[in-house]
């Protein structure tokens, strides 16, 4: 599910998106990070965080589930479709300060499925490593006759 | 993280959050279900779906999530506060029609720790089920001296 | 992987495993439950238990891999080949006395992906709530030509 | 579970352990790995494989429950003892030549809970990344009073 973004949601722009989607209350934006397959940053605002004041952790694991989509999408080898089938996170600390840097990496870039590990951590907090997830993806390449 | 839910959030409205919250995107009431410890029910509206129509898986896991913390801060033998360490869901169909209903089973009700199984079921689509989650939960119980 | 057991597995022997296999050291058998896709159970013996006296939570999560396995082979619209791709388990309490009995429920059967869920109890303690486990497989059906 | 290993276990022995017990199969030996906590390196012998003639998944998870045990109770700030309360493990490729090393790296040292990612190598098939895992695990300090 998390491929199909909208397609500008790459240059951090909520355009598209009906009005008052869930997503346009994230601020956030496609960054390079040297080693990632795909990374995004995101602000921690007031329209994000729970009454604690962290970014709140289901809408940790929709950045997270965005960014694992896209980066399955781009770069060498990229699929046409997916959808995500099974996501794990593990919540390591609070994210309070913000932005937090979600940095995708494939491991494993199969026919039918893909595995997609994303780390975040806080950038104002020292680059405190808040969150650990991997992911699995039902995947389709373009270029696969009769499928 | 789930369960520093807004306090009014059981009645399902959006009071107490701040404008423009994430989850004012969110349609979602309490339902009475037999047999789970905590249930909520959400429409599936285009300001929660991704582009294929279906409930956004991250934004799912938000419910899941919400809907798991708040079960164990009611019912018999409830905890003060908990938050949010592990979360791993399997995506088993889209959600297309709705409304969803996510229905909480609290495992396990440990001194530090709990775990909380939640069943997402598409109640338009025949009950079609959708999705499933385990997750766990670093605990607080009220009457602990000392902790 | 855990669909690749030996065809006598299910019936509780280790016949046909090579001379000192690692599954030699599991006493288990096929049992009958209601309302399970497939069950099997375990002795909690001195050869399959930690310094502490417990089921080794590894050896646990190789008794339900197998289980989960064998279930999607079986019963209506069994699948030809699986091999395992995930497994999520979460320890909820030591399996102390034993046997534990492991209840496979297939919660999906895709076409190429199928996931099921694997209650693991202690009989011997009250039938004490010992392990939660989800588990994704690829699959193969039979028929499905050209794949 | 996972850390109350036999105390011989890390020189690659299993002396102490009862006659039978499964982990005699176990052909594993400590390895010295640069920039992991701990790591292990376990052949690939007819006694752990399945009838596909690679690595058991469920024997798999019980070599990366071991390593991940022991990699809190060593190095700096040890843990005094632990038990597994999570796993997962994604298996990318099967394991088929050997032998495979299974590197620990603790990514959260907490009071009560720390977390392990666990990542698997067949080095005798070029270094194929064979399996992911993450698990948590509650914990106990030496030196904590009153815990």
């Amino acid at each position: 599910m998390s491929t199909d973004v909208p397609t500008d949601v790459s240059d951090g722009s909520a355009a598209g998106l009906p009005a008052g989607h869930a997503f346009e209350a994230f601020d956030m934006r496609v960054v390079e990070v040297e080693g990632a397959d795909w990374a995004m940053e995101m602000d921690v605002t007031p329209r994000v965080v729970n009454s604690s004041g962290v970014l709140q952790g289901g809408l940790m694991a929709t950045l997270v589930d965005m960014v694992a989509g896209v980066a399955l999408l781009r770069g060498e080898a990229p699929y046409e479709r997916g959808s995500t089938s099974e996501l794990q996170i593990s919540y390591l600390d609070g994210a309070r300060v913000g932005p937090v840097v979600a940095r995708a990496h494939v491991l494993r870039r199969g026919r039918r499925s893909a595995v997609v590990r994303v780390e975040v951590h806080d950038r104002g907090a020292d680059d405190l490593h808040v969150a650990t997830a991997t992911l699995t993806f039902a995947v389709r390449r373009a270029a696969e006759p009769g499928s």
